[in-house]
């Protein structure tokens, strides 16, 4: 493991993604990738009484089922790394507290598949760890009652909106000869430009996802083109065409290699989901569900995965604060 | 650095803390341990105009303290490790903003300052990184506004209820050769005995807290007596008390060697505070006042710091839940 400054750390063993699971809701079942994730449950509450409480049984079932895939006991992982968007990360939290395995707890909004993902292999990588869980979930109906209003209410949703993605991913990352492979990593930076809206919260991660995306390749002396995939988190619609701008300003050649997880997860005809979906169970489940099998399958060799968040909370924003966000990027090989 | 198992890593090569600094409110000053902060703000709104915005400008201070004292410029510090107890963490967000420096947002509630640290030795320890700024705020009108009642209410106060603390902590850590350093590290894992009662948090965590000590002793074949000092986070006066039945009912004689952070913080007497301090800022002021001074002093040699957090929300209090606990144990030496 050599750190190159700027956040950037590559591996010379590189960890191995050794297993992954994604669980989603019934429309992200019905979306273009539906067929592509390991469960789909019909029922929004996942048996539970409340969202919050289906947002943490839809984050135990992947976290068990990645643990499954794996053959892995509880005994089996030294450390679980996870977080989520609910007050005080409860989904991981109470999803967590069943399993007997050291727990290291998140807060990267969206971006915390990406994050628990850096910190997985930095640790691992340094020889601190054979095998680690990481792990992380979303709910519609909780991110909305959380962070705009209660479902019943019938709120009109603006054309910029994103819709957060019912969904969980996890995976296990440790020593090992198989690929997928995390062959470097880049911690990303807190970028704020000012923006105010939360209906739009593309806008507002985009620049941090540039960010990220440009010292990582710059630090490791890459072009874009260097990867079959660049794809971030959940910039949506609007922000994955905000980034394509700023890629240009940048003179990054972005070329035809860039997608969005919030982009691809629903279908933009039929599903009436505006810019999209968001969320950190959209990307976690898109890379779980879609990224390490095709990588597997050895239909993508080099993925840079670069998850965004949005580290404002409706306080903050009551507040009249912006929105500062933030993307952290890792390397995927196959 | 080798993994010994259970979540304990031991440091060959021992990270080192090369900076630390602590910035409390009025009443933290004019606790027993006043004199060892760095800076008392009288203003408890710290020259804002909201109570989030006050703790995250109290925090920006201990970190730009602790540079300054380590004289450390952004560039020289690889990784930033920070987290509170708001919602989406935004004391941290907004404080860590305005840097250039690399940012894992962390949720430990008030185990945040030994998370961090543990992680931060960990990636250090690695090798991924040179310096690592380690930080965690409290704030307790924050605090009471988000998890009790709005002061203006003026709410009355169960006997077993503790005292947030305004306060703030921040460290540098990483390659070093002077001390205090961190010998040795255990990650927690989540612990739920079943409490439900939110105004009696110590007796929630304190299991977690032995739970975790208990593991790091037999890990590394220690006995409680290893250790100068043995520091709970906040546990306050009855988690103490249930810590040090806990201890002996594992057959750990702790002699006198233990004592809390929130025990420790305010005056018993006469600073009416109940069962004493508790908040992110609690053990991250008593350490970055009072026990790394008087590690660099000579005045302690081994001390086992383990700071406490309570993983639950209001809404999930409001659903019935109980209090999941964690604690997080760095083995400081000097």
């Amino acid at each position: 493991m050599r750190f190159l400054g700027k956040g950037t750390v590559v591996f010379d063993e590189k960890p191995s993604i050794k297993s992954f699971a994604a669980v989603v809701g019934k429309k992200e079942g019905e979306g273009p990738y539906g067929k592509c994730f390991d469960a789909v449950e019909e029922d929004a509450y996942f048996g539970q009484k409340t969202w919050e409480k289906a947002e943490s049984e839809n984050l135990r079932r992947s976290v068990q089922l990645a643990l499954e895939k794996g053959s892995f006991e509880e005994k089996d992982i030294d450390f679980s790394i996870s977080g989520d968007l609910l007050n005080q990360c409860i989904s991981s939290g109470y999803a967590l507290r069943g399993l007997d395995i050291p727990f290291f707890g998140v807060y990267g909004a969206c971006s915390t598949m990406a994050e628990s993902l850096v910190l997985g292999s930095v640790i691992t990588g340094g020889g601190a760890a054979k095998n680690i869980l990481c792990s992380t979930s979303s709910h519609f109906c909780s991110a909305e009652k959380q962070f705009r209003t209660p479902l019943e209410y019938g709120g009109q949703r603006t054309p910029n909106a994103q819709w957060t993605v019912t969904g969980s991913g996890a995976l296990v990352v440790g020593e090992g000869s198989a690929p997928p492979y995390v062959e470097a990593v880049t911690c990303g930076r807190i970028v704020d430009l000012g923006v105010t809206d939360i209906g739009n919260m593309g806008a507002a991660m985009a620049p941090a996802f540039v960010d990220t995306v440009k010292r990582h390749l710059e630090t490791l002396g890459r072009e874009a083109q260097y990867y079959d995939l660049i794809l971030s988190g959940d910039l949506g619609i609007i922000g994955k065409s905000l980034a394509k701008e700023l890629f240009a300003k940048e003179g990054i050649d972005i070329g035809d290699k860039y997608d969005d997880c919030g982009a691809m997860i629903f279908d933009k005809e039929t599903q009436d989901t505006h810019a999209g979906g968001s969320g950190c169970g959209c990307a976690a489940s898109i890379l779980c569900g879609h990224i390490l099998p095709e990588m597997k399958k050895g239909n993508l060799r080099r993925v840079l995965f670069a998850a965004t968040g949005a580290l404002m909370s409706p306080t903050a924003t009551f507040q009249g604060e912006s929105i500062p966000s933030i993307s952290h990027a890792v390397s995927l090989e196959a």
